[in-house]
């Protein structure tokens, strides 16, 4: 299953040594973007709790996370436990809870990780307390909840303004098995937003949604001392209100074409890109054919206008420079077609003259992570040369 | 990073110490789908080189390959090594070839694994005999060579009529490292097709380009006793052409939602599906919340006819039966969203009272390459029952 290990490292990205595809990353880059965030952050007098979804490495969430401790969120189970696993002790699942899942949650909260949970419907109150009767003991301290707050009708939550939000309060609190912790939201409708301005208002208005929905709760009686709002573009290109306590996002270290076409970074800050050999050409319009098909780069297509222009990714030199007028145009699972855009002047020498069958690229992702996620390694780039391999996990 | 083995064989789909998101894999369809192709190609006289991408698992492989050792088909070398390692001794390579993958090809052929490579291009062949003067030792047999046909302007390959292709064949036979073994194309216009009898009128194109083009290369003097076709679509709803040898095909075993768009099958066919949990609902539209994002379904959209029909995959019950007017129509990383069909007419109750948190659905998927891809392990389905637990590899 493993090839070989027959890479010394450091080594240069054109190394045979080196199987394609391969996932680099730009040590120097996510190096600025955390210090960028963390600075943003700090100038509001807030701090975050990193969504360690889009890394799934230790590696990285080292340099990602405040203190080895956390906090941090993550979106899985296998995410809470090899992350429990290696020090991490306070952590959010952000992802709805169901009772079926409180067997590990307890298993976790019970080697000493502070895993708090999130939920907004009254049934799975009811579901979860019931499945704590059976699966909790004396020595089990109360299961930390936030409750999901709807902030702009993307996903799920509940309404901050709404009847059911106290209810499910109410809930909680008559369980002997559930303690209220707080309040969480999302603003997932900055993907959908078409100016930085737009994504700035959803900030506040993110900000806004878990602050009026903890004014309610601690005036009807019930604690309510975290107030989690978070995504990359509003954390980035927001300010957030008074109260807000932590800020949630995943992407921000690595960045990828999606945060470039909402304004939120340039093509200069994406640190993660696929390493990709080109294995052949076609011959009615000289496309190039390389390694890396969806299998490597996934098949997110991120914003429309971003995949009019890149495709599914945006080839580079192997310094990391776009070369302009190409997109990955096609992708089938092991190959990846890269094609001048429609309109484009085509260049003298022809692709194929220039990137001959053995030679090499760098793919810019759509979405870092979805491509992350078809990796198991992360190669660290440090001016130029891979330095360092980086585990990544992955399922639930 | 693997949660705690809880899970006691058989259990339901329903049992809570099964996590979803999961993959189920439906024994019973998947015999019946590999005896259908079987039927399909014997009457032809011809017998299959299955594609092993799709499964990528060696359980799963027992059932589909003709013998223990083969022969077979893969798209990586991890998996050539991985099924080599299981005892397939006789392997496709079927990704167009690069000499930085040497090293790994010739560890496998020394270890006694027939591998056999793909090219279309005169530089790769320099670059192959380059490598192998430097990687070959007096023992090494020459390298079974492959020349990869353009049979439909989709890809990559040679034209069979054109002169490239005498050109590179007398490149290869010029090299003492390498060996011709035939021609190879895969009719990847097929799934552009617009009705069976496009598909099965590409059948005939596929058959004719590989058999057009070993007449001319054994006219021409070169040895050329492979001719390899092949694709789900064109396997099953055409015949091919006396001379051809082999047919690749790698979706047959599993089948999807773009078989079934394209008519190769129904939705009773369809042997993978993702087990996902309700964790919520939409407010604003009653639309349900699973576990079953992009990370458990992929993002492959399949045909647009299918896109716009089944979104990101069709919810089922737990028996796998489909639930009438319901698609995926939004995926995010750990969150599915299910909703009917724009014109659909709601029936009561709401979808999220008969579906409440924790209830559980099945969702068969647009692509069975990419959707098994983001799994470690099928979860064996028989009778209702999951009764085994088989590990797939990814990687390259």
């Amino acid at each position: 299953m493993t090839p070989p290990s027959r890479l010394n490292l450091p080594c240069a990205p054109d190394d045979p040594a080196l199987t394609t595809p391969c996932l680099l990353l730009d040590e120097a880059r996510m190096a600025g973007n955390i210090a960028r965030f963390n600075r943003h952050l700090a100038r509001q007098g807030l701090a975050a709790r990193p969504h360690l979804k889009t890394c799934k490495s230790m590696a990285a969430a080292q340099r990602i996370l405040r203190t080895p401790a956390g906090p941090a969120t993550v979106s899985t189970l296998a995410e809470a436990e090899y992350f429990a696993a290696r020090g991490v002790t306070d952590i959010c699942y952000a992802v709805g809870m169901t009772p079926d899942k409180l067997e590990r949650v307890l298993a976790l909260r019970r080697e000493g990780t502070d895993l708090s949970v999130v939920l907004d419907d009254p049934v799975t109150v009811a579901l979860l307390d019931a499945a704590a009767k059976r699966l909790c003991t004396a020595e089990d301290t109360p299961l930390p909840v936030l409750l999901e707050l709807d902030c702009d009708g993307h996903r799920s939550g509940l309404d901050p303004a709404g009847d059911e939000l106290l209810a499910v309060a109410a809930a909680v609190q008559a369980s002997p098995f559930l303690e209220l912790r707080g309040v969480l939201t999302h603003a997932g409708a900055a993907y959908a937003c078409t100016d930085t301005a737009q994504i700035a208002a959803l900030a506040r208005q993110e900000g806004d949604a878990v602050v009026a929905a903890a004014e309610r709760l601690q005036a009807a009686g019930y604690a309510c001392a975290v107030r989690s709002v978070g995504s990359t573009p509003t954390a980035l290109l927001g300010e957030y209100p008074q109260g807000v306590t932590e800020v949630r996002a995943g992407v921000y270290p690595f960045m990828d074409l999606t945060m470039c076409g909402l304004g939120v970074c340039t093509t200069d800050d994406v640190a993660l890109s696929v390493l990709a050999t080109v294995i052949g050409h076609r011959r009615q319009d000289g496309a190039l054919v390389t390694d890396a098909g969806w299998m490597a780069l996934a098949q997110d297509r991120g914003l429309d206008e971003c995949f009019a222009r890149w495709g599914f990714g945006l080839p580079c030199t192997l310094d990391g420079t776009p070369l302009p007028g190409l997109r990955v145009s096609e992708c089938n699972q092991e190959h990846g077609i890269i094609s001048f855009r429609p309109g484009e002047a085509v260049p003298v020498p022809a692709l194929h003259e220039r990137f001959p069958p053995g030679s090499r690229l760098r793919i810019l992702p759509n979405h870092a992570c979805a491509t992350a996620a078809q990796y198991d390694t992360y190669h660290v780039l440090r001016q130029g040369q891979i330095t360092a391999c980086w585990e990544r996990i992955r399922g639930w």
